[in-house]
């Protein structure tokens, strides 16, 4: 970069580095896409239609608050509409939360590994990041250390990413009642769950909830997410949040993929049988696997010779990438990697995975 | 706010003040809206399907970079693609180039009046603000003032808004040579007008063009914008953007229209004759009256018995909002507030607009 662009960006930014998300495969057919956790289903039958009449009023403005939607997921969660806010994706939420909750004198907390975004967006923001480390490799939540991290803002995934693990609820009541600070927990993951920290939101005054339609409603593509917490920290971010940060066609399609509870329950149980029948497998092969409650699954492959870390799991990696099918792998921590992580697919893709990784075993000794 | 949600808000969020878009009437149907500059116009029927096409495949992130899309925008200016970026809504490449280009030490600029959108970008990134005067009420540009602001990035909203008003572009070269800051030209408007700043990216490296769906294209409903510039500058805008920025659904909706250049020539000629009638009708009356290149004009309502000022542009406002017709008033600048803005409506639109303007002088005299 030529030295008079250089002088007119701010130094937090030439400095940083970008997110990089999931590789996005060109659209082959018969490629199997478990890397980026998205959701194998279509949305609900009843988007398109949705989507449809908006087209008709595009050259209006959107409602600036998502108000219907914004009512249906509150009536949907049993809160008031004025504890709720929506996104553009649930990452739109997490920058509001660092905007309106950190700077260069409060810092930003998370668990490490985790939501490699957190980072981004507080480098971007030139607030301070300290990552708090698992005790070990069984990803115990490290709540005494998250206490005294002396942070503003800590961002908590729960379901946990990239392990999939469910940290215990009295563990995350614990961190609510002792942290001097305000509490993210992101549950992008939580409907694949049976648990989730909604109803502490009675109790506490420090917690913001962040949610996504990306995952278990299969709107990766439309970009909404949604927080929950007290009205005064949804006026606060509100006050950050850009006026039309929702287009019209987005809210209309999270609207009626909310609407549609039978197609996402069942969409919902197809995944989870799925994630059981992964986890059976994996276990039977020996392989250590995290007992998920997300849309992943997190394991650490091994060797027909009984040989496993960083070299195995790249190898396996590799492999399915070679047969067009593409997973997640993490090589910068030691919590992952000598692990894969594999979204749920569909039955047909999870059984040609199995066969793929049977095969793989076969070929690798 | 409690005292204890105020220790967790940064300081700059706590004081400042949020946008405030204009006022948005419930969809009752008869009613005239003329106050947010939108399209009286639906978007191309090409749109509908596009759309259609990605409910398909909403399970599925959008494209990172909106890489089909930023392709087309630079074939049709003649721009190479990384000269391109896409964001959500122009608002976001706005937002885009206060966080890369202004800090605590590295103030921004504006004219006063123009979009109230940058002292809220502004504030939120906790940079201070120049907001440079006009010298009178012609809206001449002081050229002399910008280059001496000291601002790192000044945004120039041109056509002017409120006035409609194209600066002259010698003048605007003039600026971008001896500015020693990035130069923000807000096209919003541009389709509308016969000019644009595009050709002086080829002789100068400090130059972002920001453009938008909303007004010409019909698309301010889908939240997309856009902006020119240098490969470097463009590089910088992507590292700051946030990685799903804009949806499917938008990204296939702007190809649409942007594809559709029959259509959208039908609509920018129509809107245009209607503000040559506007123009004449009011002049006709004797209101001084902008010569606006925008789809919006400028006017100094004039009672029949030769009153203007204030309370009677305050009491066209009210008359024609009691008759359902909404248009712009900005009572808190002394350049605007004798005077009200209408979005170019339909020929339908603004032959009732007319009826009610000379109804309301027959009223007032």
């Amino acid at each position: 970069m030529d030295s008079r662009l250089k002088s007119f960006v701010s130094p937090e930014i030439l400095s940083r580095e970008g997110y990089t998300p999931g590789f996005q495969p060109k659209g082959k057919g018969n490629l199997i896409k478990l890397n980026t956790n998205e959701n194998p289903f279509p949305p609900s039958p009843l988007v398109a239609n949705a989507v449809l009449e908006q087209t008709q009023r595009l050259q209006f403005y959107p409602n600036p608050s998502s108000h219907k939607l914004r009512n249906l997921i509150a009536e949907t969660h049993e809160l008031q509409e004025e504890q709720v806010i929506v996104g553009n994706g649930s990452d739109d939420i997490l920058n509001l939360c660092v905007r309106a909750f950190s700077d260069s004198t409060r810092s930003v907390g998370m668990l490490n590994p985790s939501y490699s975004l957190y980072p981004t967006l507080t480098s971007l923001q030139g607030s301070k990041l300290e990552q708090v480390e698992f005790s070990d490799d069984q990803f115990d939540l490290p709540v005494e250390k998250i206490i005294s991290s002396g942070v503003n803002l800590f961002f908590l995934t729960n379901p946990h990413a990239p392990s999939g693990l469910s940290f215990p609820q009295h563990k995350i009541l614990e961190i609510l009642n002792r942290l001097d600070a305000i509490l993210v927990v992101d549950e992008a993951y939580a409907d694949f769950s049976t648990k989730s920290s909604i109803s502490f939101l009675e109790y506490v005054d420090n917690l913001i909830i962040t949610r996504t339609f990306s995952k278990s409603y299969s709107l990766a593509g439309a970009r909404v997410g949604y927080a929950f917490s007290t009205p005064r920290i949804i006026e606060v971010l509100d006050s950050v949040r850009e006026v039309y940060n929702v287009d019209r066609m987005s809210q209309a399609a999270a609207f009626a993929a909310l609407s549609d509870k039978e197609y996402f329950e069942d969409c919902k149980s197809k995944i989870i049988s799925e994630r059981s029948k992964a986890h059976e497998f994996l276990t039977r092969l020996g392989w250590r696997t995290v007992e998920s409650q997300a849309n992943f699954i997190l394991t650490e492959p091994v060797t027909k010779g009984g040989k496993a870390g960083k070299i195995v799991a790249k190898s396996l990696f590799d492999y399915l990438e070679k047969h067009d099918i593409f997973v997640r792998y993490f090589p910068n921590h030691r919590l992952t990697e000598s692990k894969i992580r594999i979204s749920i697919g569909t039955e047909k893709q999870m059984t040609t995975l199995f066969q793929n990784i049977n095969n793989w075993q076969n070929e690798n000794s």
